[in-house]
């Protein structure tokens, strides 16, 4: 036997073509006839539209129409982006698309844009959060709500508790509202030895990919729509069209075209405008968002505040946990993040009592959309910021408080339901051992380390695969999930040792709506578990037609035959032997006497795989001007197996980096009449590379049972605690706790110096 | 249980986009930056090309380039039409492509393939089969021949015998020489009560598919080819692309587009070209023939000389058979059908010892390709002339001499393989039951019955297959093959049968090489047979996958349970039931708990699955003018299974005309120079609606072990013995046997006055 592929670190499989400019994003195809569409955004808050002025615009050269709400042939009811691709009578957020301007060049649909004028009857701006949800407060929509989007279950990996019984005075701007609760909190907490609390805020935050949101559709003369986009799920966007224009599903087709990054905000979100626009006037239409259009009109993370109260004895036993966590909705009647963050804000812990609520609020803002490991950082930052406290207050070491009540298999977690393989416990310990913990008491004046644990619960998808030996010898990996952070490369390394082959002779492809095998969206961290686990099974039934054959052609039975390299061989007798390649071409011809060397493979997990990670990081804060240095991060991540670490610690450095872009720099900031203020990458801050500190990754495998080869989603736990930790060590540093992200200079200066926060 | 859907008349499902012109046919798409090529085509038959003239035609507006062999970046050596899709130093035919003259827009590329001078040293042009064959003939070829093509698997389905052991004094022309022998056949000749023998000829015949030969080719940014072209195989033909150009294999992608009629003639003949240009030009190429073009440039059926004699007993014994058979191949060194068409020559019957030889002779017309039954319609138009000539001598009625000697299962054919399942018998039973038979001896002077019978042997090519259950409920079947002749239709009542659903809920998807299960090319009657059974297995894969679903959701066990019209019920208790759709739903969604419902089915045959026809041809022969009016045309056809019996008599209906246009009108016809002279629908005739006459249609159903429910392929065995029935009715109606096609009315009157027969 050969040595296992799994756990070599090799280069993505899409790299070449990246570094070298050859890949075709969504919006480098040209369709013949192409048409360009800009948005005309609302920019009121919150208003009625009396009218839309469009003959200025029409008279402009090249402008071929200004679409409004009744020109797209909607049928579906509601008010999710699929339901409305354009405001109807009411515009609930500046920056909703509230007309399309469609012309023969991106330079005169922008001057159309120029030429609309839309004229709004303003109405109260429902901006700040906690005033939203007060009885009495004005409405942040006037037209009636829908209730339940089709996209929510893609993102809520879990249950999301109970709708509240306790009846709460609460305005109508409360879509959504749950309890989870187990014990009595209040008893727990009065026989606790320190009890701490605090209000935590978070901002809305952009998903920054580096590709804006773009979509092209038009019609094939047999009707079929054709939508090529940058997205993160075919199959699920072709799901919102199919209910958005009641067209027959056949006639939809999608192709996710690779992604320039999503990071949880790529959803049929410009989709129906583009198909909309495409079906309305029968031409081919290009939605291509510019960064501004995509500030505003996408759907960011949402704002949150998570009031928080935890207990413990002087055990090291954390004893009751109490959270009432109010989500901004912005205007997403369908779904919010109420329901996973306000479970995953008890950590990755044991409580003997708890008392957890969301609330899921709609405001004039955005559109909440996800971002990876929606609602958890935000959770991870109140819970990690208070377990510190409270292992000062009981004076227990930090790392060792978090071990002892960490999770472990068997648990039982506040979902109410058991917990899987869970590796808390040894990423806590991973972190024990690395030397910069050691030095956490012998650290200069204003340096600090701060520690953080959270995880990802992992979401599972039904999924299919198909593995297919071509005439060149080469095996073929067919998938509909969108590559996204390498996942294909993670099918090449499965397939490639399921199979016997070196993986340079696996390909894989990532095939479209019209005939591709099953898959949900790229997102939710269940991509390498669920669809992988699916071309792990695929490419064993190619391997068994492989066998088939070669048993035929060397006269040995199939259990005497091994595959090794793409070659398969008598056991024990390497000479008796024939290629992979002679079997295909055997197979692939008129005349052939063996199957084509080729499997499909099926998942349906029901068994979670959440993958925990720990962060340590290193601080120097600046007294004078509140500014934050990292010096080090260290994350120990439980990835399950690492299929291969190059692409597993490119996850946990993107994570951390991501998470330290949250704790220092990043908000989606409103004026008091709810417009952006930051609609640019000038004004909105992100981790550039020579902010970011070492990274070191420390994989830590604890095997999945269902994944293949033991392998786990991985792309959201990374980012969880990470925050969570810098803040952490910020307090570490200066003795201050920072109740609010972005820890930006002027925060920490105020808080530092006693002075009121900036808002 | 519900009615076997098996046997049931329906529409075609691509009919509606047919008729109402929804199709998107090969040359409908639009590429941007879509240049067109038109053809410089030699206008000698044999030449040395001393040089090409550029310049003129560079000068025309609109003209971007003017390429010659030199040109294209084939690496592939030989004088296949792969590697070498323009001529390099030498012509080899009237028509072949010299240079591409490529340009802006097709008016253009008219324009610089006008303003393109070739210098021709002219050779002498071969045209006379048996002359090319002699000793000392010009060769048709100066320059060196490559032997075998990767086409010639395609459509020789069977052995082609051994090479020929005595050696002949041959030209160099004659590239291949088979023969197959058993018994002495001089002795068995000798001994019989009588014998017959004539000298057949058949001209070159043109495919007469609706849609000219077109195919568009460009680069993706990547680097990948896209070929999207009107093609019966689109594996076969990236095949054909890797080994011209030496791409990666994954770097070339054929996508077959809707078919508009192919018979044979649609191979990887004008994808080079595109290819080529596609590649050297680094812009998207079309080529698209016009009917001119394709009629000169392309791959007709090949002519034919045919010597044979054949002998039998007064007890209707068939005795001996002795056959030597010109095959023109052209220009094509790969392969000709000489082995076919002389183990086709043998017919359907047992013979008590044969000598069989064909020969391929290269000449100076056209490139040879394959239609419909590639060398089989001119066998039979030999044998079963003699057949009927025979029965004449020894007394015997025609019909009954075929039944006596007719193979069934278990005899051994002239290929030396056992006959399989084999419906000659009844065929022939089925004619003799027809009401038409019964009038053979009371018609009208000057009109006569003709009988004749043939078979197709029918390939076996290895296929694979998707079903697909969609989350709108449907069954979808994904295969590769190009859909031809309407096999689409049949894969989906395949699917519909072993799956459970009604038929409307099933839809068919051609997919392309990139993602698709394999399928070898449509043809060789084959696609039903073979890829309908992977539909078949992967419909029962996917069932298995419904009915473990729906076992856990109705907690029924599977095998409790069936599926009818698209409803999983309890066997007994049909409402404990679940719908299709309804667990589609339930699995393709997020945290769904069953995998998707798919299945993936290979097939392999080994074992034949032969088609056999008998024809009776009514005709009214005018003495005066030598013309031959169709009155009726029987034809009675072991189907094996017909599926969709509208579709299995839209192929015998086809396929008798198609022969009837053998048999009366059709000609390629050249000069003395080897230049075309029928290079339109004004000289080359085909049959017209007006002249076909009815046909009735006997299916026969002789269930075929292997195919999909009994099915077997059917597309060649209707045109097969078609020709031989026309002229063995004119032989009935006017005393005189025709031995050259087209019977053309100045050929018929020739023979009826005994004057010369005009060439």
């Amino acid at each position: 036997m050969s040595e296992s592929l799994i756990g070599v670190a090799r280069p993505r499989i899409d790299a070449p073509d990246k570094v070298t400019g050859a890949t075709r994003y969504a919006a480098d195809g040209y369709v013949h006839g192409l048409l360009h569409a800009r948005l005309v955004l609302s920019t009121e808050a919150h208003a009625r539209i009396r009218g839309v002025e469009k003959d200025a615009a029409l008279q402009l050269d090249g402008v071929v129409a200004v679409l409004t709400a009744a020109d797209l042939p909607v049928v579906k009811s509601g008010t999710d982006r699929a339901a409305e691709p354009l405001a109807r009578d009411e515009v609930v957020f500046a920056g909703q698309p509230v007309a399309l301007v469609v012309a023969e060049s991106e330079a005169a649909a922008e001057d159309g844009v120029e030429a609309v004028v839309v004229d709004y009857e303003p109405l109260p701006a429902v901006v700040d959060l906690e005033a939203a949800m007060t009885p009495g407060a004005p409405p942040a929509r006037l037209s009636a709500e829908e209730a339940g989007g089709d996209l929510e279950s893609i993102h809520a990996g879990v249950d999301k508790g109970e709708d509240d019984a306790e009846e709460e005075q609460l305005s109508a701007n409360v879509l959504d509202s749950v309890t989870r609760g187990s014990g009595d909190v209040a008893a727990a907490l009065e026989a606790s030895d320190a009890v701490v609390s605090g209000t935590f805020r978070t901002p809305w935050t952009y998903q920054a990919y580096i590709e804006p949101q773009v979509s092209t559709a038009w019609l094939e003369p047999n009707g079929t729509l054709v939508v090529s986009t940058s997205t993160q799920g075919s199959f699920v966007t072709q799901n919102e069209l199919f209910r958005a224009f009641g067209l027959d599903f056949d006639k939809i087709r999608v192709i996710a075209e690779p992604l320039g990054g999503a990071f949880g905000g790529k959803f049929a979100l410009v989709e129906p405008l583009a198909a909309g626009a495409a079906l309305a006037l029968r031409r081919p239409v290009r939605v291509a968002l510019t960064r501004t259009e995509d500030f505003q009109a996408t759907n960011p993370a949402s704002a949150q505040i998570t009031e928080l109260r935890i207990g413990g004895r002087k055990d090291g036993t954390l004893t009751g946990i109490e959270a009432r966590m109010l989500v901004d909705r912005g205007s997403n009647a369908g779904w919010g993040v109420e329901g996973i963050t306000s479970l995953l804000v008890a950590g990755p812990y044991r409580w003997e009592a708890f008392d957890l609520r969301g609330y899921g609020i709609q405001t004039n803002r955005f559109t909440f959309g996800a971002y990876r490991a929606p609602g958890a950082p935000t959770a991870a930052f109140a819970l990690e910021s208070l377990v510190d406290e409270l292992a000062e207050e009981l004076g227990v070491d930090p790392l060792e408080l978090r071990l002892k009540n960490a999770l472990v298999e068997g648990d039982t977690a506040v979902s109410g339901n058991p917990v899987p393989t869970f590796g808390a416990v040894e990423v806590l310990e991973r972190i024990r051992e690395h030397p910069l913990w050691a030095r956490r008491d012998s650290l200069p004046e204003g340096e600090g380390l701060g520690l953080a644990a959270g995880y990802w619960p992992g979401g599972n998808e039904p999924a299919a695969a198909v593995c297919r030996v071509d005439s060149d010898g080469i095996l073929t990996v067919i998938t509909s999930a969108a590559d996204m952070s390498g996942v294909n490369s993670g099918f090449q390394v499965i397939a490639a040792e399921a199979f016997g082959m070196p993986p340079d002779r696996v390909r894989v492809v990532t095939t479209d709506t019209a005939s591709g095998p099953y898959a949900g969206a790229s997102g939710g961290s269940k991509v390498t578990y669920t669809v992988g686990a699916a071309v792990l099974k695929a490419a064993e039934a190619a391997r068994e037609k492989l066998l088939a054959a070669a048993s035929q052609e060397l006269e040995i039975a199939p259990d005497d035959l091994e595959v090794v390299e793409g070659v398969v061989r008598a056991k024990g007798a390497p000479d008796r032997s024939i290629t992979v390649a002679e079997l295909s071409r055997k197979a692939l011809r008129f005349g052939g006497r063996y199957e084509p060397i080729e499997g499909h493979g099926g998942s349906a997990q029901t068994r979670g795989a959440p993958s925990v990670a720990a962060h340590l990081s290193h601080v120097r804060v600046d007294r004078e001007t509140g500014e934050v240095e990292l010096l080090r991060h260290v994350i120990a991540q439980d990835v399950g197996r690492a299929l291969n670490p190059a692409l597993v610690e490119g996850q946990m450095r993107g994570g951390a980096t991501q998470g330290i872009g949250w704790a220092l720099f990043e908000e989606l900031a409103h004026d008091e009449d709810g417009r952006l203020l930051t609609g640019s990458f000038l004004d909105y801050a992100i981790p550039v590379a020579e902010r970011v500190p070492p990274i070191d990754t420390l994989i830590v495998e604890v095997p999945a049972p269902d994944g293949p080869f033991g392998a786990k989603g991985i792309g959201e736990a990374p980012v969880v605690a990470a925050p969570a930790a810098v803040v952490n060590a910020v307090a570490a540093a200066t003795g201050v706790r920072m109740r609010r992200l972005p820890m930006t200079p002027p925060r920490v200066w105020a808080a530092l110096t006693g002075t009121e926060e900036p808002s």
